[in-house]
């Protein structure tokens, strides 16, 4: 690909030479030759560029080059918003996953599952009785597809990813290793109302649960279009009707989301989020690393949750929220800098007391201290 | 069925026309006709009621019916307690799983395993040298048994469970997808006391890891009777001895146990919940989502745990916990409004300040001002 | 092996019967008779020794055996540092998991694989093109090498491990069960400043993401040798280069590792720790369970992080953090301890406000009063 192409596909410029040749694109330090494209589109990168063997970059517009490094560097994209960029810049040099044409015969696909075309299931995948695989899907090795589970046109299904039974997927769905879409829901209950329920609405437990008995899950998971499902995650079936998760929306690694919950459109979940069962989310919300949401509970759309924050109470579409419990983002600043003061104000009050001891005389009713510092 | 039948089973009773024949329970927005009963035990899907194309529904005691539903919804069930009979329905209706009698010609089991009556051993199982698997036990494809594993009867395992070698497991134990039980546990030892060692003496880093050697499990995984292990859920055994969980406990997703962990019967431990090497948990105990659990630390019988809380010592049984760290929740809700008030008692202590000086004409030791919002 | 060898190797010295021939090594109260030996070397256990079946114990230095117990254990190995000495015994009584020697007939390995000697590959596990396994390897039922990608000498990869295209690991690694190293980055980006920008800037959600567009990953992940993966743990590969996980570092269970996140060696990163894109984290770091790091931050060398922390900002070597967001450990005791301090101080300045009120004569500004418990 001649750099102007490249600069093409990007909507970008080329500064210099726009016919070099190039294969690859790489980081400036592991680039290896002439036909190496080296991707310096911030500071620290374009620090190593003296040096690199490359001779054409991709850098952001008003990057400062380091000095004399015009002759070495002979092509030059300049691009203006660097993370965009670099999408454009990946699909141009993806490194697309190894998959053969054809089921392998050492795959089982049960002769009632129906199979598109340009199909590609690999050695031990399972498809299951009345399955059916969309058109240009590829089945890793390892994968697991369930009984009547629906797979659209053009999924990429990764080793070890378990699709439960009945569970229906969109178009170009991608499920990365190990993760499993279509569990049995967490859902037990006990004859009379138990710990939770007296814990929950008294403080105390009352009731304990000496019994519990299995709500069996009926429904399933459906999955819009283009969503993706990371490594490790898992996606339990509603219990009578689905657990929804819309078109568009990407979920990270190791993410739990409960029987029932309702996630919208374009929402990105990011690692170890947990949805607890039978909550909303609109579209477009981000939850950021390890966020809990408790059951139950409604996120409005274009909401933002920092990470680690505990979410048990509605949030209103278009905020940002944080904390445990989590609060708006201003109140919890607020929180944590009153925090951060605090031994302060513990002195203040000490020194108020003493002064107001020797104004009227009379003693304190409690002893606040400042706390000491414990080391 | 004949909506007799099902109230009967249900310990309920029926108004209106009870012979209606039901095949299906379904979401009143997703009953596609009259052999459909619609589950409508709540106010939100009572509302659906009209326009359902069911003509049975199960409704919660004292629900108030939408006007005029009782021509297109010919007989209603009554419950009294809604959840518990929504798990009596969903055995009546359950969807189970796909599985096929018999061991597959797919599937891998060591000549010495011991296989029960009436199992079904699925396509790419692996079942290794001396395990045992019990009568009508079902394994589904690409599960593994280590060698020497001991699977009781009617258990169901799940695509991509992992059974280390010598677990032992109960009668009707459910192993989800991807679950992993038996895992080697994470000890690990420094020739000389390490970082965290003076970490937690002195608060201070003096040894650092230079050296780190393994500590190898030679124990294994007890599992008792009617025990759940969540997709994605890590149970590690034990260094010396098992880790055991009791009979009637639940694990929920994504769940981490680590080495030597001891829990009681009938627990319920939610999704993300993680519980460090050779703590004690009682009988009966209910940790909710994300709670972290330190190492060597003791949860009485019956305790209920907030989600996303840290428990960082000692829980006395029937008591319920929350915060990080955890202290009862009653100290804990004490510090939320503490916390949210904060704000208000800087300006009060502001103000008292500039009143003292005013009464005593002396300056002030620190400069308490209230935390201004950051936005 | 005889009390005498097994005193050798571990460096200490017998008391009474170095004759004794042992066979296994056993928790006091399942020790099954004369040839097992009795590990005893907290308080706890040494209490179990009267009436354990075995007749030789080891012991901590100091331990104050129970009375009398000297004629039923005729042979006491005494050890100076107990949790390491438990290292080496475990060493001399491990139990190795099974596996046979050689390829089994029921395993996939591409003909263009390259396959070292004196390897053990299962039944079901399946080698990609290109890939290189290292002699001495034991490859387990279920796992997956994928294309190109690098197994080290000596590796032990367990069942369900998922190992990506590309990824290139040393001698020794241990991959625990169904963890998955290598996963595509969980990268997007907006063609607009989307909501977290927006969020993260000014803390009002402004841009909204309509438009989400997956970034590729080309890059891969690099372990070093000596590394340990646990259970469930997910490790994404970098975007053009690699995330890197330095020699002697050991990742606990449902770990989850973003894109190119840099760990150095001899860290130890406990289970459920979740770290965000482009962290770098120096050698010898401990972070405790469930540990949150942000993207782009960096850890010092030797710092030791807390259990449930969440870390938003850089951490300098040989320090102990905790807390959320963390801070350095003695002023988040300070925290804890001025929170629970709290309700004191509002009723101190309650106090003080209704006693400068009869100082002075004038009225309140606000109603600081003392946050009542909830029950």
């Amino acid at each position: 690909m001649k750099l102007s192409e490249i600069a093409a596909a990007l909507d970008a410029q080329v500064e210099g030479d726009a016919s070099i040749e190039i294969r690859r694109a790489a980081h400036p330090s592991e680039a290896e030759g002439p036909e190496d494209l080296a991707l310096a589109m911030d500071k620290d990168l374009l620090a190593l560029l003296p040096g690199c063997k490359a001779v054409a970059a991709v850098v952001s517009e008003g990057a400062e080059l380091p000095e004399g490094i015009r002759g070495a560097i002979r092509g030059i994209i300049v691009v203006k918003r660097p993370r965009y960029a670099m999408a454009g810049l990946l699909d141009l040099f993806e490194r697309p996953v190894h998959a053969e044409p054809g089921v392998h015969p050492q795959a089982f696909v049960d002769p009632t599952a129906r199979v598109g075309a340009n199909v590609s299931i690999a050695p031990f995948a399972y498809v299951g009785p009345q399955a059916v695989i969309g058109d240009n899907a590829i089945i890793l090795p390892h994968v697991t597809v369930g009984a009547g589970a629906v797979i659209g046109e053009g999924c990429l299904l990764h080793p070890g990813a378990r699709i439960g039974e009945r569970v229906v997927m969109g178009a170009r769905c991608i499920i990365h290793p190990n993760a499993a879409v279509g569990n049995d829901g967490f859902s037990f209950v006990t004859p009379e109302p138990g710990s939770v329920e007296s814990a929950k609405a008294t403080g105390r437990v009352v009731g304990t649960n000496v019994l519990i008995r299995r709500v069996n899950s009926i429904g399933t998971v459906v999955l819009g279009d283009d969503v993706e499902i990371g490594a490790g995650a898992t996606i339990d079936r509603g219990t009578v009707t689905a657990t929804r998760i819309g078109s568009g929306t990407k979920i990270d690694n190791l993410v739990q989301i409960g029987h029932n919950v309702q996630v919208g459109t374009n929402c990105m979940l990011c690692g170890h989020v947990g949805i607890a069962g039978s909550t909303v989310i609109g579209d477009r919300v981000v939850l950021a690393g390890k966020v809990g949401v408790a059951d139950h509970v409604k996120i409005g759309s274009d909401a933002v949750v920092a990470a680690n924050s505990g979410v048990g109470m509605d949030i209103p579409p278009k905020s940002v929220w944080m904390g445990y419990p989590a609060v708006p983002r201003a109140r919890a600043f607020e929180q944590y800098k009153g925090l951060a003061r605090l031994k302060r104000l513990f002195a203040d009050v000490a020194d108020l007391k003493s002064r107001v001891r020797a104004l009227d005389g009379k003693g304190t009713i409690s002893g606040g201290a400042p706390p000491e510092s414990t080391e």
